[in-house]
C-alpha cells in the first residue's frame, strides 16, 4: 500500500505526486522524493524498483521480509533493514514482544520506506521535516537518520518495561511468591529480551560503520548524528546484556530457592512425624497385652501417660522451634 | 558416478560432452563447462583432476570428505567445501539431522561439483541457468554463486523446524508434561542445532572473505552476491545463537521445574502423612489397657472418639488447602 | 543550578564572572573558563551552549542524562560523560548503589561540569588547582584529567567494600549460616557490582583513546596522565570481573550446600524414623490378642519387652552415629 | 637416544652419519641432515646444539619438555613444539590421555626431532621420504611439514574415540543406566578432551602464521601445505569445541534426570507409605478398647474389617498407578 | 628499606655505592647501577625519585603498591610491576596464596627494584649476574629480563601445586569422600586460582609488547628472550585456563554427585520404612478386639503371624537388594 509519495525543492513540500511521475522527479538535480509504503504488495514494489532503479537483491530482501537488521552500499545507494519491536499478546493472553520490519532504500535524492507488520507509521517524522526545511535541505542522509533516530527511539520504553518486569520477578523470588509462575516470568522475560537483542545488536554493528573512517557518500558530514544513533543503540546494548547477566544469575537464584523452600517442607515433615509418632509409640507400649504390667494398675496410670506423651511433645516442638525445623 | 558433464559457450548449452573431453573444451577460451558427480569413485575424480588441472590436495580433500566448511584458494583456482543438513531418522526412530557434504572445484571456466551423503541434487540449479543465459554467460563464478545460493537456502527450513521444536518444548515444560520427555527434547535439539551450526558458522566466515575487500579472481565483481549470500548465512548463524541461549535456560528452567514438582510432592506426602497419622495415634491412645480409662465406659465414647478423629483431619485437609499443600 | 564559574589567567583566579560574561573571557587567548552546574534547569543549559558554542546533540545528551559513560569529539571540542556511584538504602531499607552522572564539555580555554543525581562535588579538584597554578596553566585537558581522576579514584572504596562483602558472604556459605540470607546477599551483591561495572568499562574504553596513537587536540602532551588513569580503570575492572567469576561460582555451590543440607536432614529424619519405628512395631507385636502368646505370661515379660527395646534402639542410634546420620 | 642420523644428497640417502660429523655436512650447500632422537640426555642435546648452532633458549625448551605447542623463529631457524596424544590407563586401570612432546629443530639444511614421552616414533615418515626423492628434495620445510602432518594425522582416531564415548554417555543418560558412572565418564571424558584441546589449539595458532602473509624463509612455497595442516587443526578444534558444548549440556541433562529419579522414587515411596497406613490406622481403631463398639460383635465383623482395608488400598492402588506414582 | 645499591662497569662490580652517589655515577657513560629496595620509606623513594630522574605518575604507582600487573613506558625509561605469589596462611589456618608486588624502574643505565609484602628477594638474580660479566655487560635490558625470569620461574611450583589440588579434589569426589569438604577446597582452589590469574594474564599481555613489533629501546635486541618468558606466561595462563574451566565441571559434577547421595539415601530410607511398616500392619489388624477372629484362638495363631511378618520382611529386603535401594 502507498502511504504517502512526495516531491520536496529546497527543503519545502513541492506536491503529493503519482507513483508512475516519480523517475521523473528523482531525474531533476534540485528535487528530493520521499515515498512511504506499508506492505505492498509485488506489484507495487517492482513499479518502485523500476521508478528509482534499486538494486534487484536489495528489492529481494524487501519483498520477502524477515532480513536481519542490516546497512548495505549497492553502488551509491544504501539498503537499510530494522527491526521495530512491539507488545502484543500470545494466543493464551501472555504478554509477548513483536518483532516488525523496517526497510529503507536510500538515494541521492530519494527515500523509500517500507514497513512490514507494524501499525506504528513515520507521519510524525514526516510532519516535523516539513516544518523544519532547514533539515530537510540536508537530504536524503537527513531523513536517514531521522527515521532511524525514530525507531531507535521506540526502544527505549520497551528496555523500560523489560527491566521493571526483572525488577517484579526479583522482589518475586525473595518474597516466596509462588515460584511457578516465578520461572516462567523469567523464561517469558528471557524470550523478549532475545527479541529486543535481535532487532538492536546487529544495527548497531551496522551503524557503527556510518561514521568515523570511510563512510558511505550519501551520510557524509553527518557523523556527528549517526554516531549520536550509534550511542543510543550502544546504550541498549549494554543495558541488555545487563538484563541478559542479572537474568541468568536470578534463574540458578530461583532453583535455589526451590531447594530452600523444599528443604524447609522436608524439615517441617520431620518434625511433625516425631511429634506424632512418638506418643503412637508411647501408647503401642501401654497397649501390650502382658500380664504383668503394674503401671496399668495405677489409679492414675492413664493421665500420667498421658501427659508423659505431652510433656514429650511440647519438649519437641519447643525445640524444633530453636533450630527453626518449625 | 558422473551426474552431468556439459559444456557452454555464451551462455548456452552446446553438449554433454564425454569426460574425456573435458580438457579440450577448457583450452576454448570462449567455453565453459560444468561437471557434477555424486560419491564419485577415486578413479573417477582422479580423472577429473587430470582434465582439470586441480591440485592434489584439494582433491585429496574432496576424496576423503569430512572435511569442514571452507572456500580455499589454489593459485587462481577456487576449492569450496560446503555442508547440507537433512531430516534423518536414528536407529531408534527417532528424529535427528544428518550432514552431506558437497565439494566444488572452480576454475576460470569450469565448474566442478562433488556431492556425498546427500540424495538432493543441482539440477534445479542447471535448469534455471540454462534458462536464463544472461545470467550463465558471467561465467563459473556465477555459478558458484548459484549452487551456494541453493545449499543456504535449504537450511532455512531447517531452521524454522528446529525453532519450531523449540517453541513445543518450551510449552511441554510450563504445561507439566513428561519431564523425561522434556530433558530428552532439548537434548536432541541441541545435538540438531550443532549439526546445522557446524555446516553454518565455517562457510558465513569463509564467505565473509567473497566481498569487500581482496577477492579471488573468480568472484570479483559479483560482490553484491556473495555479500547476499553472506548476510543469509549470517541471518541463520544469529537465529541458532538465539536458540542456543534459549536453550540453555530451558534447561536450567527444566531442572527448576523438576525441583519444583519434587517439591510439592514432598508437601502433597507430608500433608496425607500427617491427616493418617494423627487418628492412628489417638486410636493408639484408647486402645492403651489402662484399667482406669474413663472415656471406655462411656456409651458415646467409641463414636466420640471416631468424631474428635475425623474433626481432626477436616481440619488439616482444609488447612492444608489453604496452604496449598493438597 | 550554577554552582561556580570562574575565569583563570596564567594558572590564576582572575574573578568569579557571571555568565552571561562567559563568551568575553572565551574570546580572550589566554584566559580560561571553569563552569560547574549542579542539575541545571533546561534555561541555564541553553545559555551555556551559546555562550560556549557547545554542539547540539552533546547539550541534548546532558539535558536528558542517562548516557552511558563515553567521550566524544565534537569538532575540536570534547564531551565526556562519567558515571558516579554512591552508597543509597532502597526503600526496604537495604544497601544499594546509585548511579549519578557528570557531563563535562571541553573546548579549548574552558571546561564545564554537569553535575546530576549525586552531592559530591568538584570543589576539593578547584581547591587543589588554584592551590598549584603551575598545574592549571595546562589549561582544559588538565582540569578534565582533574576531574576524570576524582570520579575514578571514587570507585576504589566501592569496590572495596563489594570485596568486603563478596567475603562475608563467602564466610557465610561454610559456616551454614542462614542459605536464605546468603543468596540474596549474593544476588545484591551482583546487582551492585553490575553498577559498578556499567560506571567502569564504558569510560575505560573511552579512555583509551585518549593516549598512544591519535589523540584529541585538548588531551596531547597529556597522555602519561590519561594512561594513568586508564590504568586505575583497568584494575577496577579487571578486580570486577575476578568478583564476578567469584560470585557465579559462589552461587552453585551456594546451591551444593542447600542439597547438601537437605540430605543431611533426610538422613536425621530417616535415623529418627527408625529409632521411633521399631519399638512401635514391637509394641504392635505384643499388643495382639492370640489366645496363646508364652511371653505375656511371663513375670519379667513387660521389662524384657521394653529392653529389647531399648536395646535396639541404643544399638539403632550408635550405628547411625557412626555413619553420621545423627 | 640418537635414533637416527642420516645425510642426504639430492633427495636421496647418502649415509648414516655420525654425531660428530654433522656440522661437516651441514656445511655442504647441497647436503641436508635429517637427525631424529628420543628422550636424549643433556649432554647429547649440547652435542646437536653444537654441531647445528642452535639458539640456547631453544636448547632449554627442548631439555626441560613441558612446553606448550607453538613455532618459534630464531633468526633464520625455526622452532616447533608439538604434542602427541595417545591412549594410557591410569593406576586405576580407567582408560586416560597420555602427552608426549615432540620438539623439531629446522634449518636451511637440516631437520632435529626430539621425542620424549611417546612410543610411537617417525620412522613411517622417513621411509616415505626415502622411497620418494622428488619430495626429499624440497628439504627441510618438506621433512617439517610431514613431521607436522604425521602428527596431526595421529589427532584423529583419537578425536573418534571421543566422539564415540560421547555417545555411549548420551546413551547411557537417557537408558536410565546408572547415573554415578555416567557422571564419572562425563567428567573424564572432559578431562580427555582438555588433553586433546591443550596440544591442538596453541598448534592451530601457530600453524596459522605458516602461510598467507609473512611466512619464515623454511615454510616459503609450501604456503599450500602447511594451510591444510591448518585446516586439519581447525577440524579437530571445531569438533573440540562441539563435544565441549555438549558435555556442558549433558552435564546439565544428567543433574535433572537425578532430581527426576529421585522424584520419581519420592512419589513411590509416598505411594506405598499410604497404602500400608491406611490398614494400619483402620486396625488401630478396632483395637480401641471401649466398652461399646457394635461392630467389634457383629459375626463377620473381622472379614468386613479385612475388606474394608483391602478395597481402600485397592483403591489407592489403582489411582497411584493412574497418576503414575507407581 | 635500602638493600642493595651496587654501580657496574662493563660487567663487574665497581662499588657498593651509597644513595646519595648514585646520580653521579648514573651519569658516567659507561656506568650502570643496580639498586633493590624492601618497602622503601617515602622519603627513601622520593630521593630514589630525584636520584634517577623517575617519573612522578611512576613513583606514585610504586608508593601506594596495589597496582595491576604491567609494563609502561614513561619516555625512554621502563616502569613494570609484577605480582609474586607465595604460600600463605588465612586467620582459620587454611592454605591461601598471598600476593606480593615487585616495581621496577629501568633506564638506560640503571635498575631499581622495589619490593613489597614478599619476602624473597632477588639476591640470586644479582648473584648469578655477578658470576657472568659477559650477560651483564648487556645491561639494564638484561637485568630487566632476568628479575623478570625468576619471578615468572616461581609461579610454576604454585600452579603445580593448584594441579595436584585439583587431582585430590577430583578423587575425592568420585570416592564419596564428605561432600562438604570437597566444596570447600573447590571454592578455596578457585581463589587461588584467581589470585594466579590475576599475576599473570596482565603480565602476559604486557610482555607480549616487548618483542616482534616496534619494542622499548631498553629492550630491542632482547627480542627472544622476552619472547621466551612471553611463552612462559602463556604456558601458565593456558594451564589455569584449564584448570578453571574443570573446576567448573567439577562443581557441577559434585552437585550431582551430592544429589545422587540424597536420591541414595531417600532410597535407603523408603525401603527400611516398608520393612517396618508392613509388620506393624499385621501386628495391628491381629491386635483387633473383634469377638469373632478364629486365627486368634489357634495353637499356632502367634508364631505363624510371626513367621508371616517375618517372611514378607525377607521378601522385602532381598527385593530392594535386588534393585539396589539396600
Amino acid at each position: 500500500m502507498l502511504v504517502n509519495c512526495v516531491a520536496y525543492q529546497n527543503g519545502r513540500k513541492l506536491a503529493d505526486i503519482p507513483a508512475e511521475d516519480i523517475s521523473e522527479y528523482v531525474r531533476r538535480p534540485d528535487c528530493f522524493v520521499w515515498v512511504a509504503m506499508f506492505e505492498p504488495s509485488q506489484q507495487e514494489l517492482d513499479e518502485m524498483a523500476e521508478e528509482f532503479g534499486l538494486h534487484e537483491l536489495a528489492v529481494d530482501d524487501a519483498r520477502h521480509g524477515h532480513q536481519r537488521p542490516k546497512i548495505e552500499e549497492y553502488g551509491d545507494q544504501l539498503f537499510a533493514v530494522m527491526h521495530t519491536v512491539e507488545h502484543g499478546k500470545t494466543p493464551d493472553g501472555d504478554d509477548e514482544l513483536l518483532s516488525g520490519e523496517v526497510d529503507v532504500f536510500i538515494g541521492r535524492n530519494y527515500v523509500l520506506s517500507v514497513r512490514r507488520g507494524t501499525q506504528v507509521g513515520f507521519a510524525a517524522v514526516r510532519a516535523r521535516a516539513e516544518r523544519e526545511p532547514e533539515l530537510l535541505q540536508f537530504g536524503s542522509g537527513y531523513v536517514f537518520y531521522a527515521l532511524m533516530d525514530n525507531v531507535v527511539d521506540r526502544y527505549f520504553p520497551i528496555l523500560d518495561g523489560l527491566e521493571t518486569e526483572l525488577e517484579q520477578v526479583e522482589a518475586g523470588i525473595f518474597a516466596r511468591r509462588s515460584a511457578r509462575s516465578n520461572i516462567e516470568s523469567l523464561y517469558a522475560l528471557k524470550q523478549k529480551l532475545m527479541v529486543l537483542k535481535h532487532a538492536v545488536d546487529p544495527l548497531m554493528e551496522a551503524t557503527g560503520r556510518l561514521y568515523g573512517g570511510r563512510v558511505p557518500q550519501i551520510c557524509s558530514g553527518m557523523g556527528e548524528y549517526f554516531r549520536d544513533v550509534y550511542d543510543h543503540l550502544h546504550r541498549i546494548h549494554l543495558a541488555i546484556e545487563g538484563i541478559r547477566d542479572m537474568l541468568q544469575t536470578a534463574v540458578q537464584v530461583n532453583l535455589g530457592m526451590i531447594s530452600l523452600s523444599e528443604s524447609e517442607v522436608t524439615k517441617k515433615l520431620a518434625a511433625w512425624a516425631a511429634i506424632i509418632a512418638v506418643p503412637t509409640m508411647v501408647a503401642g507400649i501401654y497397649g501390650m497385652n502382658f500380664k504383668n504390667m503394674p503401671e496399668l494398675d495405677w489409679v492414675y496410670g492413664y493421665p500420667l501417660s498421658i501427659a508423659v506423651m505431652a510433656a514429650i511433645d511440647v519438649w519437641l516442638y519447643f525445640n524444633f522451634k530453636k533450630v527453626k525445623w518449625l
